[in-house]
C-alpha cells in the first residue's frame, strides 16, 4: 500500500531504473534487441561505414539523415492503425453533437465498434473520417486532445498502452543512428500534428523532425491572439511517392537511411537507395503472428508485396521480426519492482552497478557528458534515477539528459 | 600574376583569415557591428534571460527556435528581390526555346531590361514568371542552376556579388543565437529551393531549416531511377499569413524570436510574440539610403507600415539600419592582402595574433573545440587558415566547424 501511495512521486525514478539498464546494455552492444544475423551485421557494417573518417564511405554529419516510416515499422499498426483508434473515440466524444452520424457511413459502423466494417470504405471514408474528427480546432487545441488521449489510450488485444507497442529494436536503431551523428526523421503517412505531441518522448525525435499527412491550415487572430485553424481540407498525403515528395519538402537532402514495412514505403526506400554513395534501406518484415501480427502479400491496409521483391533484387536489407528480434516490445519493469530496487539497492545490485560501470568506461575511456554546464556531474547512484520515460534518449555529448535527481 | 595564379588554390584560406577575425571579434563582444544602443541592448538581454539556468525565463534549448526572413532581413532586397534577377537571368537563358516571350509580359518587358515594368504586372506576373524559369526540371537539376547561377551573380548598383550582400549584423545575431543553443530557421516568401543551395554557407543555416515558397513536385521513376520532378502550379505561398502556417507545418513549435523587415512579417512576429514566456521580436528598418536603402510605409515590394505602428503598440525592437549597424555589409578584404598575410605574416600580426588568442583563452578558459575528434587539434597558425566563406559558421562545441588546412 504504501509502495502505491509513492507510485506518483517516484514515477520519473521507475523510468529512471528502465533507462539505466538500457544505457549500460546499449555500451557493450548498440543493438542488444537484435539476434546476432545478417540483419543486424548490415545495419552495423553500414554505420560504421559511414562514420569512418578518412574512409571513401565516410558521410558528414550534415548529411547523416535517416528516415523512417512510423505505422508498423516504429509502432503495432494491428489490427488497426493508432490514429485510427483516436477517430473513432474522437467520433465516440462528438457523437451527441452529430445525431446524423447514426445512418452515416463510416460514422455509424464506428459507433457500433464495427472497425472492420468502417475501414472497409477505403480511403475515402478515412479521409472523411479524418477530416470530422480532426478538424476544426486551433493546432494548440489539437495537440491537447491528441495528448490526453495517448496518455491512456491501450490496444484491444494486449491491453497495453500503444505508447508501450513502439518496438524495442527499432528504438535501439534510432538511438544508435543518433549516437553517430544521424538526424532521424519520422515520414509517415499517418497526420503530423497526431505524432509531433509524443514522438519525442516516445523515439527521441523533435517535432521539426516529424513529417507526416497534414490538413490545411488557416492563421487568424481571435480576440488579437494569433491561432492557427485546422480546416476540412486534405493538404498533403505523404504515403507511396508523396514520402520523397514529403522528404524534399521537409528535409531537403536525400537521406542516406530509410527504414519502412510496406509498399507505401516502396518510393522512400527507392529514392534513398538511388542516392550517390553507401546507402542503406531496410524493411520490417512482420512474420511473428505469435509475438505480434504477421502479414505482407495480401494484406489489405500495409501491404509488403512489390517491396519484397525490390528488397530481394536490390539487396536490401529485411529484418524478420520472428528472426531477428529477441524482443519486440520494450520491457515493461513492475512499477514495484523498480520502486524496490531504487530505494534498497542490494549488494548483489550495487556490484552488478559497478561492474557495468567498467563497462561503460572501457567503451567509453573518456566518459561523456550526461549533462551540460552548469547541471553537475552525476555520480553513479544518481546515474541510475536520471533518464526519460522508456530510456530511448541516447546519451551522447552531442545531445542533453534532462535528469531528475530524486532523494 | 603569380598571385593571380595562387587565387584559386588559396581561396579557403583568404575567406578563413576574414573568418579568424571575426571569431576574435565575437569572443570579445558578440554583436560588434551594433552600435551600443537600444536595439543590441534589447537582443542581448534576451539571450541572457533565456539561457540562464534557474531563472523563470529559461527556456529549454530544445524550444530555442528562432525564424527569420530573409529579404530585406539577411540580406538586401532592393532594388528587387534577388530571385527576381535570378528569374531575369532564367528567362535571358531561355528564351530562344520561347519566341513567344517578345510580345508577353512579363517577359517582353524583362527581355529588354525594364524590371520595373515587369514588376509592375503585380504578384500574378511574378508567380507566372516563376513558373516559367523555375520549373520542368528536376530537383537535382534546379539545385544545380541555382548554384551556378548565385556563384557569380551581382548586385546591379554595387557590382557586389548578392552573396556579398548579406547583412553582416545579421550573421552577427544568427551566430550569437546559435552559440546560445538556438535553431535557426529562415521563414521567407522567397522559393524554398532557391534558398536551400546556398543558405547553409551564407547564414549556416542548413536545407531543413528553410521555410519557403515552393511548387508543387511529383515522384517520378525515370529510366529506373528516382527524381523529383518541379510541377508549373504553386504549392504554398510563405507570406503574411502564410508564414505561421509554414512555421507549423514545418517546425511544429512556436518560435521564440522572430526577424522580419515588412508588413509581410507580421503575422510571423505576431505568431512568435503571442506565446507565452518571453519571445523577442525584431524590426529592421530600412532607413539608410547612404549605405544601403531607405523605405517603408510607402514601399510596394516590401512595405513596412502596419508593422511599424505594431512594434510601437508592443514593444518589439525596431533596429534602425542607420543608427544601430556599424556595418552593413559583410568587409571584404582584397583577395591579395589576404593572401600577403596569409603567407608572410609579419611581427605586428603575430603579436595581435598572439593577443587575440589571449583573450579567446579568457572568453573560453576550458578552450572550445574546432573539429571533432578523430580530426587533431588546431594550434594557432592553423586556426588561422580555418573557417568557412563569410565567417558566419559560429564556432561551439555543438557544431562542427569544417578545416581545410593549406600548407
Amino acid at each position: 500500500m504504501k509502495t502505491i501511495l509513492k507510485q506518483g512521486i517516484l514515477a520519473t525514478a521507475i523510468f529512471a531504473t528502465v533507462a539505466f539498464t538500457t544505457t549500460i546494455a546499449r555500451a557493450a552492444d548498440p543493438l542488444p534487441s537484435w539476434n546476432d544475423g545478417p540483419a543486424k551485421k548490415s545495419i552495423v557494417a553500414f554505420v560504421e561505414k559511414v562514420t569512418k573518417a578518412g574512409s571513401p564511405d565516410f558521410v558528414p554529419v550534415s548529411e547523416r539523415i535517416a528516415v523512417f516510416d512510423n505505422d508498423g515499422t516504429l509502432w503495432c499498426e494491428k489490427p488497426l492503425p493508432v490514429q485510427l483508434f483516436f477517430a473513432l473515440d474522437r467520433v465516440k466524444a462528438l457523437a451527441p453533437q452529430h445525431p446524423e452520424w447514426e445512418d452515416k457511413e463510416p460514422f455509424a459502423s464506428l459507433l457500433k465498434g464495427e472497425l472492420k466494417t468502417a475501414a472497409a470504405g477505403g480511403e475515402r471514408a478515412i479521409v472523411e473520417l479524418m477530416m470530422a474528427t480532426h478538424t476544426g480546432m486551433t493546432t494548440v487545441e489539437f495537440e491537447q486532445i491528441v495528448k490526453d488521449w495517448i496518455a491512456t489510450a491501450k490496444h484491444p488485444k494486449t491491453g497495453k498502452r500503444f505508447l508501450d507497442m513502439t518496438y524495442q529494436p527499432m528504438l535501439e536503431v534510432l538511438a544508435y543512428l543518433r549516437a553517430n551523428g544521424f538526424k532521424n526523421f519520422i515520414v509517415s503517412g499517418g497526420g503530423i500534428e497526431f505524432m509531433r505531441p509524443w514522438a519525442e518522448a516516445a523515439y527521441g525525435i523533435p517535432p521539426e523532425q516529424v513529417v507526416g499527412s497534414s490538413v490545411k491550415t488557416k492563421f487568424e487572430l481571435r480576440d488579437g491572439q494569433p491561432v492557427i485553424v485546422r480546416l476540412p481540407e486534405l493538404d498533403f498525403n505523404d504515403d507511396k511517392g508523396g514520402k520523397p515528395v514529403g522528404i524534399n519538402q521537409h528535409i531537403g537532402r536525400q537521406p542516406i537511411a530509410a527504414f519502412g514495412n510496406s509498399d507505401g514505403d516502396l518510393q522512400m526506400l527507392q529514392y534513398t537507395g538511388a542516392g550517390g554513395g553507401t546507402r542503406f534501406c531496410l524493411y520490417v518484415h512482420h512474420d511473428d503472428a505469435g509475438r505480434e501480427y504477421a502479414y505482407d502479400r495480401t494484406d489489405h491496409l500495409a501491404k509488403l508485396d512489390k517491396g519484397l521483391d525490390e528488397a530481394a533484387a536490390k539487396g536490401w536489407t529485411v529484418a524478420s521480426m520472428k528472426n531477428d528480434w529477441k524482443t519486440v516490445f520494450p520491457v515493461a519493469q513492475s512499477a514495484i519492482t523498480a520502486i524496490d530496487i531504487l530505494l534498497q539497492p542490494d549488494a548483489t545490485m550495487l556490484k552488478h552497478a559497478a561492474a557495468n560501470n567498467a563497462r561503460l568506461f572501457k567503451a567509453y575511456p573518456k566518459g561523456f557528458a550526461l549533462v551540460r554546464p552548469p547541471r553537475k556531474k552525476l555520480g553513479l547512484e544518481e546515474l541510475r534515477i536520471c533518464g526519460r520515460p522508456h530510456g530511448h534518449k541516447e546519451v551522447s555529448d552531442a545531445q542533453e539528459v534532462y535528469c531528475s535527481v530524486v532523494g
